[in-house]
């Protein structure tokens, strides 16, 4: 146990002695659990993050249809318990196992599959008002980081300057307690969709010339990620830059990093960036440089409709988001970050990137 | 350019110079591919890897069903010229852009998909007799490395005895230019499939304990592991266990780490290592390790087919591994890493790791 996680420890003990204090009242033991739902979303303009409401569900323990949901969540409390009291960390997968078997005589199983106990965590995480991380959870993890820092990690001193080819794996628990920053020489964070172009940019050191911290998250940022440039914004002040392909799945990379997500509304707070900057591909940089008509793609149905969809989102309702998202429509086409190889290996990281950089074209 | 990659220029160069003289001679150029079919593969089994025989193809120019990809083969050639010259690396997408254009006035393109210029590469490779990242290529990365080594990573020392939670990014280029071994106090190399079961062991610190170097590949390990761990081998003579699941998939992510696999039977010779062992989890493990029966998965029915393929596999051949795959089919079940975390967290590196070590309870 650490001090990182003994709130949580203390939020869990309350939570079990809670529902004994009912026991003890002959009361019929009840969890208030946030609702999850997009109904119970909202979209906060001043802070640009997206927000759970207040709304909730009842969860009893005398009620046929959540007796079983109610013991789960027990399960699910007492293993993190377990896990935070021995200072150590697993995997949500590895939780399942941990909690899974069968109840007495019976043939009855605690759980019969991961995605029952995985919505059990998510319900846990909102009640306590608790990251996963916090819990000793992580989540598969993905990603790199190499550039203008140097970081404790786990007690170990990382210079992210001296990482050669390969990088730092960034990890799934990314909490102040594991990862500290010490000196600090980045002006920027720029925050990559692929693995591919950030080893384009780590071979040309991007990072070196432009003073930089350049991370990935291959694909979708995992949590872990986030986190960690949440931190390096919220902490060190860092302005984020996030570069991603030219597609409705690049758009919504970007506002998941910015806003949140709607599923995991509750963690926008800890986890978003509001201030996160696009800063490409944008559907105007085909044209303005100068792309060869045979490297753009073809929007497919399911372009179409995604774009038309985020369109329609309230954090995309900013003028120059609409035009963004329009001009994508209009041209009926999409490109790739390896595009650019087209005009050159390192066209990125000589052209493209600096130039976005010295205009300030990029979106809010 | 670089002392690597002159031989692989030389090459290329050559292969140019071969059809200019056929053209200069009025002769219809053409080159000789090594056939990659299963019917020119054979197992060697005194080397136990997987070989290439001696089968070929004549790729010609002058010939219409032929003469697109005979380009193709020499604007890929051409490409890795290029990054060769400048000393860069990419990605076989970004290589799929710097290839691709349209012929002429024509409204031909020189490829129209990946999936064209990735054969083309797997001919160009075979056909020089030079692996993927000699040509400067890379695939995408995945895993990761922590242990009781210090190596050089295009220049930068790395210690990866202070790597903290996250560790190295394993990355796609580990070639002896790029990536050099200093200290090594490791006494062996455990490969681990899933990310989640290297973290448990590196939280634990099991290769601090057990003095060896902890490497994982998320599921199947991409090249850049797998060279990187043959270099382990056959050059510090690093005995090396892989740790996976237990399904007909673990299995072939073991047997693919020895002998190499079919599609790519030609970079055998550089990339299997026969000497691994797998050390579990195997069939037997279950009931030698009192797995509760709750913690055990049915076969699904494509997990019996590919087991019973499996079974027939030449290098499966051996007794013990004919008993390991009939006892998996008997007993109808497959098991995962992660339920031994039902028998505590670090179950895996306290007990079923050490005791599986001492007893020398593998298979080679």
């Amino acid at each position: 146990m650490t001090a990182r996680t003994t709130p949580t420890l203390k939020k869990l003990v309350g939570l079990a002695q809670g529902v004994v204090q009912e026991v003890g009242r002959k009361k019929n033991p009840a969890l208030q659990i946030p609702l999850r739902t997009l109904a119970n979303v909202t979209f906060n303009e001043k802070k640009s993050i997206i927000e759970l409401g207040r709304g909730t569900q009842s969860r009893q323990f005398f009620n046929v249809s959540m007796a079983k949901r109610f013991m789960q969540t027990f399960l699910v409390a007492n293993a993190c318990k377990e896990l935070i009291r021995q200072g150590k960390t697993t995997s949500i997968r590895d939780l399942y196992y941990m909690t899974k078997h069968t109840i007495g005589d019976s043939t009855e199983n605690t759980f019969d599959e991961q995605e029952e106990s995985d919505p059990i965590i998510e319900d846990l995480e909102v009640t306590i008002n608790a990251l996963r991380e916090e819990l000793n959870l992580f989540a598969s993890s993905k990603g790199g980081l190499v550039g203008e820092i140097t970081l404790l990690d786990g007690g170990d001193t990382i210079d992210c300057r001296r990482l050669g080819t390969g990088g730092w794996q960034i990890p799934s628990i990314t909490e102040p307690e594991v990862i500290q920053f010490k000196k600090c020489t980045a002006k920027f964070v720029l925050l990559v969709e692929k693995d591919a172009v950030w080893r384009r940019l780590n071979e040309d050191k991007f990072w070196r010339d432009h003073k930089c911290i350049l991370a990935h998250g291959q694909g979708m940022a995992p949590r872990g990620v986030r986190r960690l440039v949440y931190r390096l914004n919220a902490e060190l002040g860092l302005p984020v830059y996030v570069l991603v392909d030219n597609d409705p799945w690049g758009f919504y990379i970007y506002s998941v990093l910015k806003q949140g997500s709607i599923n995991l509304a509750y963690e926008s707070i800890r986890m978003a960036i509001p201030a996160a900057r696009f800063i490409g591909l944008s559907s105007f940089d085909a044209v303005k440089f100068k792309l060869d008509k045979v490297h753009l793609i073809k929007l497919a149905q399911e372009d179409i409709s995604r774009a038309k969809q985020i369109l329609e989102y309230p954090w995309f309702q900013k003028k120059p988001w609409q035009e963004e998202i329009k001009q994508m429509l209009a041209t009926g086409v999409k490109y790739e970050l390896e595009a650019f190889s087209s005009k050159g290996i390192s066209f990125i990281t000589q052209t493209y990137l600096p130039r976005k950089l010295k205009e300030k074209d990029w979106l809010d």
